[in-house]
Protein backbone atom coordinates (compact mmCIF):
# COMPACT_ATOMS: atom_id res chain seq x y z
CA UNK A 1 0.00 0.00 0.00
CA UNK A 2 2.32 2.95 -1.30
CA UNK A 3 -0.31 5.38 0.38
CA UNK A 4 0.56 4.09 3.89
CA UNK A 5 2.66 6.02 6.01
CA UNK A 6 5.26 3.37 7.39
CA UNK A 7 5.99 2.54 11.01
CA UNK A 8 8.87 5.01 11.18
CA UNK A 9 6.90 7.95 9.40
CA UNK A 10 4.16 7.56 11.85
CA UNK A 11 6.87 7.79 14.76
CA UNK A 12 8.59 10.79 13.40
CA UNK A 13 5.22 12.60 13.27
CA UNK A 14 4.27 11.62 16.45
CA UNK A 15 7.86 12.16 18.11
CA UNK A 16 7.85 15.70 16.28
CA UNK A 17 4.67 16.87 15.41
CA UNK A 18 5.37 16.84 11.41
CA UNK A 19 6.20 14.87 8.97
CA UNK A 20 7.43 15.79 5.13
CA UNK A 21 7.03 13.51 2.57
CA UNK A 22 8.32 14.35 -0.97
CA UNK A 23 7.59 14.61 -4.33
CA UNK A 24 3.86 12.68 -3.58
CA UNK A 25 1.97 14.64 -6.88
CA UNK A 26 3.49 15.08 -9.51
CA UNK A 27 4.54 18.09 -11.68
CA UNK A 28 1.45 18.01 -14.51
CA UNK A 29 -0.75 17.40 -11.20
CA UNK A 30 0.38 19.98 -9.34
CA UNK A 31 0.61 23.09 -12.76
CA UNK A 32 -3.14 22.07 -12.90
CA UNK A 33 -3.93 22.75 -9.17
CA UNK A 34 -1.59 26.03 -9.49
CA UNK A 35 -3.85 27.07 -12.50
CA UNK A 36 -7.08 26.29 -10.43
CA UNK A 37 -5.40 28.20 -7.44
CA UNK A 38 -4.81 31.81 -9.25
CA UNK A 39 -8.31 31.58 -10.69
CA UNK A 40 -9.82 31.31 -7.17
CA UNK A 41 -6.84 33.80 -6.29
CA UNK A 42 -8.57 36.04 -8.81
CA UNK A 43 -12.34 35.39 -7.84
CA UNK A 44 -14.06 38.04 -5.49
CA UNK A 45 -15.32 36.25 -2.83
CA UNK A 46 -15.35 36.26 1.09
CA UNK A 47 -13.66 33.18 1.04
CA UNK A 48 -10.64 35.59 -0.14
CA UNK A 49 -8.11 37.32 2.53
CA UNK A 50 -5.51 39.60 1.75
CA UNK A 51 -2.39 41.20 3.14
CA UNK A 52 -2.39 44.57 4.83
CA UNK A 53 -2.22 46.61 1.40
CA UNK A 54 -5.91 45.01 0.98
CA UNK A 55 -4.93 44.34 -2.79
CA UNK A 56 -2.09 41.36 -2.34
CA UNK A 57 -4.45 37.74 -1.87
CA UNK A 58 -3.42 36.10 1.20
CA UNK A 59 -5.33 33.31 1.01
CA UNK A 60 -8.56 31.17 -0.48
CA UNK A 61 -10.71 29.95 2.11
CA UNK A 62 -13.07 26.65 1.94
CA UNK A 63 -11.16 24.89 -1.19
CA UNK A 64 -12.09 21.60 -0.97
CA UNK A 65 -16.11 23.18 -0.97
CA UNK A 66 -15.87 24.15 -4.70
CA UNK A 67 -15.74 21.61 -7.93
CA UNK A 68 -12.59 21.05 -9.14
CA UNK A 69 -9.34 19.76 -8.24
CA UNK A 70 -8.65 20.90 -4.66
CA UNK A 71 -12.36 19.20 -4.16
CA UNK A 72 -11.09 16.09 -5.59
CA UNK A 73 -7.93 16.01 -3.75
CA UNK A 74 -9.04 15.80 -0.14
CA UNK A 75 -10.36 12.35 -1.18
CA UNK A 76 -6.87 10.97 -3.32
CA UNK A 77 -5.62 7.93 -1.22
CA UNK A 78 -2.56 9.82 -1.01
CA UNK A 79 -3.81 12.38 1.03
CA UNK A 80 -6.78 11.09 2.87
CA UNK A 81 -4.97 7.42 3.36
CA UNK A 82 -2.15 9.52 6.15
CA UNK A 83 -4.69 11.39 7.60
CA UNK A 84 -6.70 8.49 8.12
CA UNK A 85 -3.85 6.41 9.77
CA UNK A 86 -2.53 9.71 12.04
CA UNK A 87 -6.26 10.81 13.50
CA UNK A 88 -7.18 7.48 13.80
CA UNK A 89 -10.29 6.31 11.71
CA UNK A 90 -12.82 7.97 10.11
CA UNK A 91 -12.47 11.60 8.53
CA UNK A 92 -14.26 14.72 6.86
CA UNK A 93 -12.25 17.76 6.32
CA UNK A 94 -13.20 20.89 8.63
CA UNK A 95 -11.26 23.50 7.04
CA UNK A 96 -9.38 24.06 4.61
CA UNK A 97 -7.44 26.95 2.42
CA UNK A 98 -4.89 27.84 -0.25
CA UNK A 99 -1.95 30.24 1.37
CA UNK A 100 -0.56 32.37 -1.39
CA UNK A 101 2.80 33.69 0.51
CA UNK A 102 2.96 35.52 -2.82
CA UNK A 103 6.70 36.78 -4.07
CA UNK A 104 7.92 39.75 -2.34
CA UNK A 105 4.81 40.58 -0.78
CA UNK A 106 3.74 37.53 1.17
CA UNK A 107 3.95 38.89 4.53
CA UNK A 108 4.19 36.82 8.62
CA UNK A 109 2.21 34.54 9.79
CA UNK A 110 2.95 34.77 13.89
CA UNK A 111 3.87 32.02 16.21
CA UNK A 112 0.15 29.94 16.78
CA UNK A 113 -1.43 26.81 17.32
CA UNK A 114 -3.93 25.89 14.95
CA UNK A 115 -5.83 23.81 17.79
CA UNK A 116 -6.50 26.91 19.51
CA UNK A 117 -9.30 28.36 17.09
CA UNK A 118 -10.62 25.62 16.21
CA UNK A 119 -11.34 24.74 19.79
CA UNK A 120 -12.21 28.32 20.81
CA UNK A 121 -14.19 29.67 17.98
CA UNK A 122 -15.45 26.04 16.77
CA UNK A 123 -16.09 24.05 19.68
CA UNK A 124 -13.89 21.16 18.61
CA UNK A 125 -13.21 19.22 21.99
CA UNK A 126 -9.99 17.11 21.04
CA UNK A 127 -6.79 17.37 18.45
CA UNK A 128 -8.12 14.56 16.88
CA UNK A 129 -7.35 16.64 13.83
CA UNK A 130 -4.54 16.61 11.51
CA UNK A 131 -3.39 19.59 8.86
CA UNK A 132 -2.14 17.89 5.42
CA UNK A 133 -0.44 20.88 3.48
CA UNK A 134 0.55 20.00 -0.28
CA UNK A 135 3.18 22.57 -1.52
CA UNK A 136 2.09 24.43 -4.95
CA UNK A 137 5.43 25.89 -5.26
CA UNK A 138 8.69 24.49 -3.89
CA UNK A 139 9.51 25.96 -0.15
CA UNK A 140 12.92 27.26 0.64
CA UNK A 141 15.30 29.11 2.79
CA UNK A 142 14.03 32.55 1.34
CA UNK A 143 10.37 32.65 0.10
CA UNK A 144 8.98 32.21 3.55
CA UNK A 145 8.39 28.28 4.54
CA UNK A 146 6.73 27.16 7.34
CA UNK A 147 8.50 27.37 10.62
CA UNK A 148 7.77 24.69 12.75
CA UNK A 149 9.10 24.23 17.12
CA UNK A 150 9.65 20.15 16.81
CA UNK A 151 7.92 18.40 19.49
CA UNK A 152 5.97 21.77 20.66
CA UNK A 153 2.71 19.86 20.05
CA UNK A 154 3.36 17.80 23.40
CA UNK A 155 4.57 20.52 25.28
CA UNK A 156 2.07 21.38 27.86
CA UNK A 157 1.76 25.09 29.57
CA UNK A 158 2.34 26.71 26.01
CA UNK A 159 0.86 30.56 26.43
CA UNK A 160 -1.74 32.06 24.05
CA UNK A 161 -2.00 35.63 23.86
CA UNK A 162 -4.61 37.89 22.03
CA UNK A 163 -3.28 40.95 19.97
CA UNK A 164 -6.72 42.65 20.57
CA UNK A 165 -7.61 43.40 16.29
CA UNK A 166 -10.88 41.47 16.88
CA UNK A 167 -12.80 44.77 17.49
CA UNK A 168 -11.81 46.46 13.62
CA UNK A 169 -13.60 43.79 11.75
CA UNK A 170 -16.22 41.16 11.44
CA UNK A 171 -14.81 38.79 14.22
CA UNK A 172 -14.01 36.01 11.70
CA UNK A 173 -12.06 38.47 9.58
CA UNK A 174 -9.92 39.40 12.49
CA UNK A 175 -8.55 35.43 12.88
CA UNK A 176 -6.86 35.46 9.53
CA UNK A 177 -5.55 38.28 8.74
CA UNK A 178 -1.73 39.04 9.88
CA UNK A 179 -2.27 39.62 13.27
CA UNK A 180 -3.68 36.58 14.66
CA UNK A 181 -6.59 36.59 17.31
CA UNK A 182 -4.51 34.08 18.85
CA UNK A 183 -0.87 33.61 18.96
CA UNK A 184 2.00 32.21 20.92
CA UNK A 185 3.74 33.80 23.73
CA UNK A 186 7.00 35.40 23.03
CA UNK A 187 8.06 33.54 26.39
CA UNK A 188 6.61 30.55 24.66
CA UNK A 189 8.43 30.43 21.36
CA UNK A 190 11.65 31.55 23.75
CA UNK A 191 11.53 28.20 26.16
CA UNK A 192 10.15 25.97 23.32
CA UNK A 193 13.12 26.87 20.53
CA UNK A 194 15.16 26.60 23.52
CA UNK A 195 14.52 23.17 23.73
CA UNK A 196 14.76 22.53 20.07
CA UNK A 197 15.75 24.44 17.02
CA UNK A 198 13.08 25.97 14.48
CA UNK A 199 12.56 24.12 11.24
CA UNK A 200 11.97 25.06 7.84
CA UNK A 201 9.47 22.48 6.30
CA UNK A 202 11.54 22.87 2.69
CA UNK A 203 10.57 21.08 -0.11
CA UNK A 204 9.72 20.59 -3.79
CA UNK A 205 6.43 21.66 -5.54
CA UNK A 206 4.08 18.36 -5.33
CA UNK A 207 5.51 17.38 -1.56
CA UNK A 208 3.28 16.98 1.42
CA UNK A 209 3.43 18.28 5.18
CA UNK A 210 1.49 16.82 7.59
CA UNK A 211 1.34 18.81 10.95
CA UNK A 212 -0.03 18.17 14.10
CA UNK A 213 -3.08 20.54 15.41
CA UNK A 214 -0.78 21.46 18.02
CA UNK A 215 2.22 22.37 17.08
CA UNK A 216 3.75 25.58 16.95
CA UNK A 217 4.34 26.92 13.63
CA UNK A 218 4.52 30.64 11.72
CA UNK A 219 6.21 31.51 8.64
CA UNK A 220 8.46 34.91 7.59
CA UNK A 221 7.90 37.32 4.92
CA UNK A 222 8.52 35.67 0.99
CA UNK A 223 11.99 37.44 -0.03
CA UNK A 224 12.07 35.75 -3.12
CA UNK A 225 11.21 36.41 -6.22
CA UNK A 226 8.39 33.56 -6.66
CA UNK A 227 5.40 32.77 -5.13
CA UNK A 228 5.13 30.01 -1.99
CA UNK A 229 1.72 28.61 -2.55
CA UNK A 230 0.45 26.06 0.26
CA UNK A 231 -2.64 24.12 -0.07
CA UNK A 232 -4.14 22.76 3.58
CA UNK A 233 -6.74 20.39 3.89
CA UNK A 234 -7.78 19.73 7.95
CA UNK A 235 -8.90 16.45 8.50
CA UNK A 236 -10.89 16.15 11.51
CA UNK A 237 -12.22 12.67 13.56
CA UNK A 238 -16.04 11.86 12.79
CA UNK A 239 -15.58 10.93 16.34
CA UNK A 240 -14.75 14.65 17.16
CA UNK A 241 -17.63 16.87 15.32
CA UNK A 242 -17.22 20.08 16.94
CA UNK A 243 -20.73 21.38 19.31
CA UNK A 244 -22.47 24.16 19.10
CA UNK A 245 -20.69 27.38 19.37
CA UNK A 246 -22.36 31.14 20.04
CA UNK A 247 -21.07 32.41 16.91
CA UNK A 248 -20.30 30.02 14.64
CA UNK A 249 -17.89 31.01 11.65
CA UNK A 250 -18.81 30.13 8.22
CA UNK A 251 -19.02 26.94 6.01
CA UNK A 252 -15.91 27.88 4.56
CA UNK A 253 -13.68 27.97 7.54
CA UNK A 254 -15.85 25.55 9.91
CA UNK A 255 -17.11 22.48 7.39
CA UNK A 256 -20.67 21.32 7.94
CA UNK A 257 -21.04 18.51 6.22
CA UNK A 258 -19.26 15.78 8.53
CA UNK A 259 -19.65 12.94 6.05
CA UNK A 260 -16.88 10.33 6.28
CA UNK A 261 -14.52 10.45 3.20
CA UNK A 262 -13.61 8.27 1.31
CA UNK A 263 -10.94 7.12 -1.00
CA UNK A 264 -11.87 7.71 -4.76
CA UNK A 265 -8.73 7.56 -6.62
CA UNK B 1 49.70 40.73 9.25
CA UNK B 2 47.00 38.86 10.71
CA UNK B 3 43.89 41.49 9.78
CA UNK B 4 45.22 41.49 6.20
CA UNK B 5 42.36 40.02 3.91
CA UNK B 6 44.29 37.17 1.30
CA UNK B 7 44.24 37.36 -1.71
CA UNK B 8 41.67 34.58 -1.84
CA UNK B 9 39.81 36.18 0.12
CA UNK B 10 39.76 39.68 -1.61
CA UNK B 11 39.22 37.70 -4.68
CA UNK B 12 36.25 35.81 -3.27
CA UNK B 13 35.04 39.57 -2.08
CA UNK B 14 35.42 40.61 -6.06
CA UNK B 15 33.71 37.96 -7.67
CA UNK B 16 30.73 37.35 -5.14
CA UNK B 17 30.56 41.13 -3.66
CA UNK B 18 30.45 40.12 -0.48
CA UNK B 19 33.00 37.80 2.10
CA UNK B 20 31.94 36.77 5.45
CA UNK B 21 34.86 36.07 7.93
CA UNK B 22 33.46 34.07 11.14
CA UNK B 23 34.95 34.87 14.72
CA UNK B 24 36.90 38.02 14.49
CA UNK B 25 35.67 39.84 17.25
CA UNK B 26 35.81 37.94 21.05
CA UNK B 27 32.52 37.42 23.11
CA UNK B 28 33.47 39.81 25.74
CA UNK B 29 34.41 42.52 23.11
CA UNK B 30 30.76 41.91 21.77
CA UNK B 31 28.48 41.83 24.68
CA UNK B 32 30.51 45.03 25.45
CA UNK B 33 29.01 46.08 22.19
CA UNK B 34 25.66 44.48 22.23
CA UNK B 35 25.44 46.35 25.94
CA UNK B 36 26.20 49.80 24.11
CA UNK B 37 24.03 49.00 21.53
CA UNK B 38 21.09 48.90 24.10
CA UNK B 39 21.62 52.23 25.14
CA UNK B 40 21.76 53.97 22.14
CA UNK B 41 18.41 52.11 21.42
CA UNK B 42 17.38 53.61 24.67
CA UNK B 43 18.31 56.96 24.03
CA UNK B 44 15.71 59.43 22.22
CA UNK B 45 17.21 61.20 19.78
CA UNK B 46 16.71 61.71 16.02
CA UNK B 47 19.41 59.02 15.04
CA UNK B 48 16.90 56.35 15.75
CA UNK B 49 14.39 54.94 13.53
CA UNK B 50 11.28 52.72 14.00
CA UNK B 51 9.23 49.85 12.92
CA UNK B 52 6.12 50.42 11.68
CA UNK B 53 4.33 49.70 15.21
CA UNK B 54 6.05 53.20 16.36
CA UNK B 55 8.54 51.79 19.55
CA UNK B 56 10.21 48.92 18.27
CA UNK B 57 13.76 50.31 17.69
CA UNK B 58 14.63 49.58 13.97
CA UNK B 59 18.42 51.24 14.17
CA UNK B 60 20.57 53.84 15.22
CA UNK B 61 22.79 55.91 13.05
CA UNK B 62 26.04 57.80 13.06
CA UNK B 63 27.07 55.51 16.00
CA UNK B 64 30.57 55.94 14.83
CA UNK B 65 30.37 59.62 15.91
CA UNK B 66 29.55 59.06 19.51
CA UNK B 67 32.04 58.41 21.60
CA UNK B 68 32.31 54.52 22.86
CA UNK B 69 33.03 51.53 21.49
CA UNK B 70 31.99 52.24 18.04
CA UNK B 71 33.53 55.13 17.75
CA UNK B 72 36.98 52.92 18.89
CA UNK B 73 35.84 50.16 16.68
CA UNK B 74 36.57 51.92 13.48
CA UNK B 75 40.20 52.63 13.78
CA UNK B 76 40.84 49.01 14.73
CA UNK B 77 42.98 47.13 12.55
CA UNK B 78 40.49 43.95 11.96
CA UNK B 79 38.13 46.86 10.29
CA UNK B 80 39.98 49.69 8.88
CA UNK B 81 43.10 47.30 7.17
CA UNK B 82 40.35 45.04 5.06
CA UNK B 83 38.71 48.04 4.46
CA UNK B 84 41.71 50.11 3.31
CA UNK B 85 42.75 46.80 1.13
CA UNK B 86 39.34 46.84 -0.57
CA UNK B 87 38.83 50.87 -1.51
CA UNK B 88 42.51 50.95 -1.78
CA UNK B 89 43.88 53.61 0.41
CA UNK B 90 42.90 56.16 2.73
CA UNK B 91 39.15 55.59 3.94
CA UNK B 92 36.90 57.30 6.69
CA UNK B 93 33.53 56.45 7.75
CA UNK B 94 30.67 58.07 5.30
CA UNK B 95 27.86 56.78 7.30
CA UNK B 96 27.49 54.35 10.21
CA UNK B 97 24.34 52.06 11.95
CA UNK B 98 23.56 49.92 14.35
CA UNK B 99 20.50 47.78 12.62
CA UNK B 100 18.15 46.18 15.57
CA UNK B 101 16.05 43.39 14.06
CA UNK B 102 14.37 42.77 17.33
CA UNK B 103 12.99 39.23 17.94
CA UNK B 104 9.34 38.37 16.36
CA UNK B 105 9.17 42.10 15.45
CA UNK B 106 12.23 43.26 13.24
CA UNK B 107 10.59 43.74 9.97
CA UNK B 108 11.80 43.34 6.37
CA UNK B 109 14.54 45.18 4.45
CA UNK B 110 13.50 45.45 0.82
CA UNK B 111 16.16 44.56 -1.64
CA UNK B 112 17.97 47.53 -2.52
CA UNK B 113 21.48 48.60 -4.00
CA UNK B 114 23.50 50.93 -1.15
CA UNK B 115 25.22 53.03 -3.56
CA UNK B 116 21.81 54.46 -4.99
CA UNK B 117 21.06 56.28 -1.89
CA UNK B 118 24.80 57.12 -1.63
CA UNK B 119 24.81 59.24 -5.02
CA UNK B 120 21.71 60.44 -5.26
CA UNK B 121 21.04 61.18 -1.76
CA UNK B 122 24.86 62.50 -1.05
CA UNK B 123 26.48 63.11 -4.32
CA UNK B 124 28.65 60.62 -3.82
CA UNK B 125 29.85 59.61 -7.25
CA UNK B 126 31.66 56.27 -7.60
CA UNK B 127 31.69 53.24 -5.67
CA UNK B 128 34.86 53.31 -3.88
CA UNK B 129 33.30 52.56 -0.80
CA UNK B 130 32.61 49.37 0.90
CA UNK B 131 30.45 48.10 4.21
CA UNK B 132 31.24 46.44 6.80
CA UNK B 133 29.45 44.57 9.33
CA UNK B 134 29.90 43.42 12.21
CA UNK B 135 27.51 40.82 13.73
CA UNK B 136 26.37 41.88 17.56
CA UNK B 137 24.07 38.37 17.51
CA UNK B 138 24.57 34.92 15.86
CA UNK B 139 22.77 35.21 12.01
CA UNK B 140 20.58 32.40 11.59
CA UNK B 141 18.34 31.39 8.86
CA UNK B 142 15.10 32.08 10.94
CA UNK B 143 16.29 35.56 12.69
CA UNK B 144 16.12 37.55 9.40
CA UNK B 145 19.79 36.85 8.17
CA UNK B 146 20.94 39.54 5.31
CA UNK B 147 19.91 37.98 2.06
CA UNK B 148 22.65 38.50 -1.15
CA UNK B 149 22.29 37.69 -4.87
CA UNK B 150 26.11 36.92 -5.49
CA UNK B 151 27.74 38.59 -8.23
CA UNK B 152 24.96 41.74 -8.58
CA UNK B 153 27.16 44.45 -7.69
CA UNK B 154 28.58 43.43 -11.09
CA UNK B 155 25.58 43.15 -13.32
CA UNK B 156 24.45 46.08 -15.58
CA UNK B 157 20.81 47.34 -16.25
CA UNK B 158 19.17 46.90 -12.32
CA UNK B 159 16.37 48.83 -12.01
CA UNK B 160 15.82 51.13 -9.50
CA UNK B 161 12.12 51.98 -8.29
CA UNK B 162 10.55 54.90 -6.16
CA UNK B 163 7.94 53.00 -3.57
CA UNK B 164 6.19 56.22 -2.81
CA UNK B 165 5.87 57.20 -6.94
CA UNK B 166 4.60 54.15 -8.08
CA UNK B 167 2.51 52.57 -5.52
CA UNK B 168 -0.59 51.82 -7.57
CA UNK B 169 1.84 49.89 -9.87
CA UNK B 170 3.87 47.67 -7.50
CA UNK B 171 1.60 46.68 -4.63
CA UNK B 172 4.48 45.17 -2.66
CA UNK B 173 6.62 48.05 -2.16
CA UNK B 174 3.72 50.33 -0.92
CA UNK B 175 2.54 47.25 1.16
CA UNK B 176 6.39 47.32 3.30
CA UNK B 177 6.69 48.37 6.66
CA UNK B 178 10.70 49.34 5.43
CA UNK B 179 9.12 52.02 2.94
CA UNK B 180 13.06 52.80 1.57
CA UNK B 181 13.18 55.65 -0.75
CA UNK B 182 15.11 53.25 -3.54
CA UNK B 183 14.32 49.37 -4.09
CA UNK B 184 15.15 47.02 -6.99
CA UNK B 185 12.72 46.38 -8.87
CA UNK B 186 10.71 43.30 -9.05
CA UNK B 187 11.82 42.51 -12.49
CA UNK B 188 15.67 42.75 -11.87
CA UNK B 189 15.76 40.84 -8.41
CA UNK B 190 13.78 38.24 -10.61
CA UNK B 191 16.66 38.39 -13.40
CA UNK B 192 19.60 38.38 -10.78
CA UNK B 193 18.34 35.64 -8.32
CA UNK B 194 17.77 33.61 -11.59
CA UNK B 195 21.56 33.76 -12.54
CA UNK B 196 22.43 33.59 -8.57
CA UNK B 197 20.83 32.00 -5.73
CA UNK B 198 20.20 33.98 -3.25
CA UNK B 199 22.35 33.51 -0.09
CA UNK B 200 22.31 34.11 3.69
CA UNK B 201 24.77 36.00 5.38
CA UNK B 202 25.26 33.43 8.33
CA UNK B 203 27.34 33.13 11.70
CA UNK B 204 28.34 33.52 14.81
CA UNK B 205 28.31 36.85 17.06
CA UNK B 206 31.46 38.68 16.38
CA UNK B 207 31.75 37.26 12.62
CA UNK B 208 32.02 40.32 10.03
CA UNK B 209 30.75 40.24 7.00
CA UNK B 210 32.08 42.85 3.86
CA UNK B 211 29.80 43.73 1.31
CA UNK B 212 29.73 45.76 -2.05
CA UNK B 213 28.43 49.05 -1.97
CA UNK B 214 26.13 47.77 -5.55
CA UNK B 215 25.48 44.66 -4.20
CA UNK B 216 21.36 43.65 -4.27
CA UNK B 217 20.47 42.77 -0.95
CA UNK B 218 17.81 43.09 1.75
CA UNK B 219 16.51 40.56 4.81
CA UNK B 220 13.27 39.16 5.90
CA UNK B 221 11.49 39.43 9.13
CA UNK B 222 13.00 37.86 12.27
CA UNK B 223 10.41 34.99 13.15
CA UNK B 224 13.08 34.14 16.40
CA UNK B 225 12.82 34.71 19.51
CA UNK B 226 16.39 36.49 19.82
CA UNK B 227 17.62 39.70 18.48
CA UNK B 228 19.73 39.84 15.25
CA UNK B 229 21.71 43.13 15.69
CA UNK B 230 24.14 44.06 13.24
CA UNK B 231 26.47 47.30 13.12
CA UNK B 232 27.91 48.43 9.74
CA UNK B 233 30.31 50.95 9.13
CA UNK B 234 30.37 52.22 5.91
CA UNK B 235 34.15 53.20 4.62
CA UNK B 236 34.39 55.56 1.99
CA UNK B 237 37.96 56.16 -0.04
CA UNK B 238 39.17 59.91 0.54
CA UNK B 239 39.05 60.62 -2.99
CA UNK B 240 35.41 60.15 -3.33
CA UNK B 241 34.47 62.70 -1.24
CA UNK B 242 30.66 63.64 -2.05
CA UNK B 243 30.02 66.79 -3.70
CA UNK B 244 27.73 69.60 -2.59
CA UNK B 245 23.78 68.44 -3.21
CA UNK B 246 20.88 70.39 -2.32
CA UNK B 247 19.63 69.69 -0.18
CA UNK B 248 22.16 67.63 2.34
CA UNK B 249 21.30 65.00 4.70
CA UNK B 250 21.94 64.97 8.61
CA UNK B 251 25.74 64.34 9.42
CA UNK B 252 24.54 61.18 11.17
CA UNK B 253 23.92 59.37 7.88
CA UNK B 254 26.31 61.36 5.75
CA UNK B 255 28.98 62.46 7.47
CA UNK B 256 30.94 65.80 6.93
CA UNK B 257 34.62 64.76 8.49
CA UNK B 258 36.53 62.94 5.55
CA UNK B 259 39.96 62.93 7.49
CA UNK B 260 41.53 59.87 6.77
CA UNK B 261 41.57 57.16 9.10
CA UNK B 262 44.48 55.61 10.98
CA UNK B 263 44.89 52.34 12.95
CA UNK B 264 44.49 53.06 16.47
CA UNK B 265 44.65 49.78 18.10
Amino acid sequence: MVNRLSEGQLAEFDENGFLVVPDVLGTAEVAALGAEAEALYGTDSPRRTFEADGRTVRAVHGCHQIPGGFADLVTDARLLVPARQIVGGDVYVHQSKINAKRALSGDIWPWHQDFTFWNREDGMAEPRVVNVALFLDAATDHNGPLLLIPGSHLVAGTETVRPGKKAEKESWQAHLAADLEYTVSRESVARLSASADIVSALGGAGSLLFFDSRIVHGSGSNMSPADRRMAIFTYNSVDNVPGAVAAPRPDFLAARDHSPLQVTR
